[in-house]
């Protein structure tokens, strides 16, 4: 397999952006990675659009091709593709197999969203229709903040872990949040607040949910020739993409093997680990699922930084703030993100890539020691999960 | 770049397909190519689901978790993609990549679409905005019809094409369509009843424009080891991808550099021609996208099985007859087929391969001389284009 390197990135602010269409909401991401790799749009040979609510959640029902075309990028060819909650990451799944196979040595995925131009209970319901439709929306009319206070109450009730642990993620996302500039939220909360905030689907208070917003991010993939001419240009550490790894799960939640853990976030870490050669232990940072607060814990048990049932001590202990053990959302997470659908696996990958670049705001760059970071992108409820395991070394 | 084969093929019945949900339909043929690969579900270790109308052709919004917990190999991973009418085409060269960079062994890419439950001027509508939507449907109000009308002006204002070598097309496409199983329309036309049917877009008549309707087709694909092992048990001809291209152009189909060729079809084969070492001439059978019969004509010369402007030429000719020089759509293409637009591409690498095996009915089998076939699927009105060839001989 050809080695792949991620040699520019882009990212634009999240949040209402009710001032841009999505075509030049796209543009503000990619604009930036090809600053960022010294290329111009023309140079890149294909083209990734990770969008999962065209034509549902903004007006274009062929979003690649109106934002290649806006890009000045459309020749090359692309394609839409979508993965749920974990739109994203497919894309750059994609445009790696693409660099990997050898057929291209210029690639962009992109992740964009606009999620605000429809109203609220609309984009719910339609974030609610993402499983079994006929089955468990219609018939039990669950949306995701139910979803996910089921996985809550089961891993309480197995494990004990409290609405207080909980509150902990969010109170540390809205941290780094608040330092990070393309955030969408900038406020600092305490445990309290979460508590007091208003309640959705018990154990998930307000503040234990991810916002809806919009946003784009970018990532442009490049073949070891590629990137070695590219880094003498822009001086910058080249990361590689070591390994990737895929899962799904039934789309009926019921149906789970038990709803305490997330079986296609143990899976598709297990399949990224092996194919890159590592252990959990190996990683200085990652990204992961935050789209309610116990997603995170979920994901510290899934992929392995710590043993089933012992996540929410993981937080307790502030081992995954950014000098701990194994930092997480060092730049907020979903939570203080915000999680528009397409754009937010894409986020995760720059944001691995700027850490093991060491190229942050201080008062949240983690120490590089190994060179490894990952971004774990989990779909629906588990639907699917995507994991990228980037590294800075050869 | 490894070798990758194509090594099951299933294909449901086109048309009408009320009988069936969208799992139920994809179950179909995913079994087929299941079976005719000697696997089990279990045994695909990626999908891709072609499938663009998820959520507005049919219910569910995340068909690739709905139709693999169906057809249980949803542990596997999986994605959605989608590239307009290209979008079978799209899961094919994503599930090729998947395979050609060493990621996996057994992929499959199904291709399903639903778009009958929903009345016909909404459909109308929603494949009208498959264009740039706030510029030209707003503004023109325009529908595919008319977008091919542009075209079929336009070529017959530069090379004198008659609404008769239109015809012609359609002529040929319902002959075979009678003999195909799978299609939708099997009655024969003649030239006078396609310019007596009824006007929709001048010179586009009912009967020169290809049916929306219900349908899928999946393609499971392999390794080189795996396939010489498959093709030990199923005793079938290994039939290889020998080369993809892909290309886009603009959105705003006024901005194109001319109506009477897609500049995304030229570039898309030139690519695949490339990759596969081959000349236009070299090709035994192809499968072109014939949305509207102007469609064909324009693939004719845009692939170079004939000089620019010389397309009606070769239908009239019989050129593109099973027994002519260039055996075009002898399955009916989607004008006797119907164009549901995810299957659209997989129904035609289904038809490539078939023909390669010298495995369909004697009155539309071609001679295979090289063990060369191709399919052409283009995305809208040329916004993409997706170009697979096929191989016999290893």
């Amino acid at each position: 397999m050809r080695k792949v390197a991620v040699v520019g990135i882009g990212h634009a602010k999240f949040g209402v952006r009710t001032d841009v269409n999505i075509n030049e909401l796209a543009w503000e991401a990619i604009k930036l990675a090809c600053e960022d790799a010294c290329l111009t749009p023309k140079d890149v040979e294909f083209s990734v659009v990770g969008s999962g609510f065209s034509s549902l959640g903004y007006e274009e029902i062929l979003a690649a091709v109106t934002i290649t075309e806006y890009a000045n990028m459309m020749l090359a060819g692309h394609v839409r593709c979508e993965s749920a909650c974990a739109t994203g990451s497919a894309a750059v799944h994609i445009a790696h197999m693409r660099i990997a196979s050898g057929i291209s040595d210029v690639v962009m995925a992109l992740g964009v969203e606009k999620m605000t131009e429809v109203d609220t209970p609309t984009m719910v319901e339609l974030i609610g229709r993402a499983g079994s439709y006929l089955w468990e929306y219609e018939n039990f009319g669950c949306s995701f903040p139910g979803y996910y206070a089921l996985l809550a109450t089961s891993h309480m009730a197995k494990f004990g872990t409290t609405a207080e642990d909980l509150a902990r993620v969010a109170v540390k996302n809205h941290h780094y949040g608040s330092i990070n500039e393309n955030a969408y939220l900038r406020n600092e909360i305490t445990v309290e607040d979460v508590l007091a905030s208003r309640l959705v689907a018990w154990p998930n208070k307000f503040l234990d949910c991810c916002p809806i917003n919009d946003g784009s991010a970018a990532i442009i993939l490049a073949s070891e020739e590629k990137a070695k001419e590219i880094a003498e240009k822009n001086r910058k550490p080249i990361i590689w993409i070591k390994g990737v790894g895929v899962a799904g799960d039934t789309a009926y939640i019921g149906a789970r093997r038990d709803l305490y853990s997330i079986r296609s976030s143990e899976l598709a870490s297990q399949r990224a680990y092996k194919m890159a050669g590592i252990s959990p232990e190996d990683l200085d940072v990652a990204a992961v699922h935050d789209c309610f607060t116990i997603g995170e814990i979920l994901a510290y048990e899934d992929v392995g930084f710590c043993k089933k049932g012992d996540g929410a001590k993981l937080i307790k202990e502030r081992q995954t703030y950014h000098d701990g053990k194994i930092p997480v959302n060092v730049d907020g997470g979903l939570k203080a993100k915000g999680h528009p659908i397409g754009a937010t696996g894409c986020s995760m990958v720059y944001e691995m890539t700027k850490q093991l670049r060491e190229d942050v705001e201080e008062e949240r760059q983690v120490k590089v020691k190994n060179g490894l970071g990952m971004a774990h992108n989990v779909g629906g409820t588990g639907h699917s999960c995507y994991i990228t395991i980037l590294g800075r070394e050869s």
